[in-house]
């Protein structure tokens, strides 16, 4: 962990890229646990958590608890649980009962690879795995773990990701609704991002008002994000993506509605939005607003 | 919660048919909690959950836990989070990539029903409610939740049902072995069992010694329960069963292995090792040796 204790000294020299890395080395020491998990069941999750991704979530998690010494490790561990969770949502989406997704992260989707039993045991292990995680964290008070784990388990299931998946699949919405579509987003990918950014807040100690506009920062994040996600996916290449493309057609989403201009500065509006409510959150600023830029300066702002 | 609270007051007069209508009651009630879940999410749940059950896992938790006054309303609602984690477990398995079962709990399987994709997003909407509603329970100390928090999600990962589901689909062990088919059947029930065991001692506020019989008690409990299962699936019609027979058939069980007979003094040699970690448990026997009786006696304990 020493690595990344020296990261957050000054917030415009912050090291995204370190962070980062100490994400993806606790996630890779994480599946080389011991465990008498099946080899198959193992591989099948090391594929999916370990494949490449910007790992978006835990670095938000880390930069919304803003980690001194002793809270640098289990802000890694909460997010390597948000992590989890939400590569357990991608491996579900992915199935041929959902959106039949053949690449995902620049590989096969799990179930191409392993098989779709396995591809959903493994699913459900990573989940779990995410809440053993934090109900284990010794240094974090046991009072804030149970809030943690009430926050991120209310964002996967009947109010959370599981609505948003089976109301993209199901959902009788108008899909000419912008109301409509705003709201599959946030349910899609907006819950998960407010609950990563409350997660952070709550771990870093933040007052009540501060953890309220944390979530509101990780709300408009999230829309963005999801914008950005459908301009990707409206104009990108699958080889820039590592995902299948054009997924989406038929279903709704802010491009195919308003066309990418709209799209666009619909994204930047949510942005600034993020960024008014960053800085109530009691983070500084800075650290989050270079992710961001990082993140949408190709596509989304660049103008 | 008053029905339940004059359940215990003599062991030998406990009302297990009252305690299982407090469950019952208590699982409706959760299912018609509002809130903004799509309705055929919430149909999907409440048609998995809510339908015939023998209630053997929340009745095993509320008679370990043994709950006076303060500690009747978290013994239901553990129980409830333990039966939603059942529920979703037995929604995956059923599955058409895994056993592809038609019937299940007397009614159609969930996917038969309501489609794949609802059946799974229901099923990770239970499980991750099931950690939700422990993480919630106000009246119980956070160290105590974040303790049960912990049992319940490594019961159900990569070390517990669904290492147990993989190797049932995918292993390679030799159905000849004994020790390979017990090993089978402690992942795919026992583990659960052991868990609801343990969460009951702990909220019961037994010692470590106390918790570790417990544990112990329901490992033999749920071996035999598997046996039953399987002398069950061996003899039984799927109108008693309430579910597919014969399913099991090309893999391996203790009846197909040994027949019958070995197998039925199988299962009352594990309950006798139950019996004796029960009376180290520190719980008052009588009450758990009469929900064994019921559960037994018909297929096992009679000769």
């Amino acid at each position: 962990m020493k690595q990344s204790s020296e990261i957050l000294n000054r917030a415009d020299e912050i090291d995204l890229a370190a962070i980062r890395q100490s994400i993806e080395n606790q996630l890779a020491l994480e599946m080389a646990t011991p465990s008498h998990a099946p080899e198959r069941l193992r591989d099948a999750m090391s594929h999916a958590l370990l494949a490449p991704s910007k790992r978006v979530r835990p670095l938000v998690l880390y930069l919304m608890t803003e980690p001194t010494g002793p809270l640098i490790e289990p802000a890694l561990m909460v997010g390597m649980a948000i992590e989890m969770v939400h590569t357990s949502s991608l491996v579900l989406d992915d199935l041929p009962s959902m959106d039949d997704a053949k690449m995902r992260r620049q590989r096969p989707t799990t179930h191409v690879a392993f098989g779709e039993a396995t591809a959903i045991l493994g699913a459900i292990s990573l989940l779990t795995r995410a809440f053993s995680i934090i109900a284990r964290l010794d240094d974090v008070p046991p009072q804030l773990r149970t809030r943690l784990v009430s926050v991120l388990s209310e964002a996967v299931g009947w109010n959370g990701l599981s609505a948003g998946q089976e109301l993209d699949i199901h959902g009788n919405g108008s899909p000419s609704e912008h109301h409509h579509i705003e709201n599959l987003n946030w349910l899609k990918t907006g819950v998960l991002f407010e609950a990563t950014a409350e997660m952070g807040a709550i771990l870093g100690g933040r007052n009540e008002a501060q953890i309220s506009a944390s979530r509101r920062f990780a709300k408009h994040f999230g829309l963005a994000y999801q914008t950005l996600d459908d301009l990707l996916d409206n104009s990108g290449s699958s080889t820039e993506l590592g995902k299948d493309v054009n997924k989406d057609e038929g279903k709704s989403n802010l491009v195919r509605h308003f066309g990418p201009r709209r799209a666009q500065l619909s994204c930047q509006s949510y942005l600034a939005l993020a960024d008014e409510a960053l800085i109530e959150s009691g983070v500084a600023p800075q650290p989050m607003r270079k992710l961001i830029t990082q993140l949408f300066k190709k596509h989304a702002l660049a103008q």
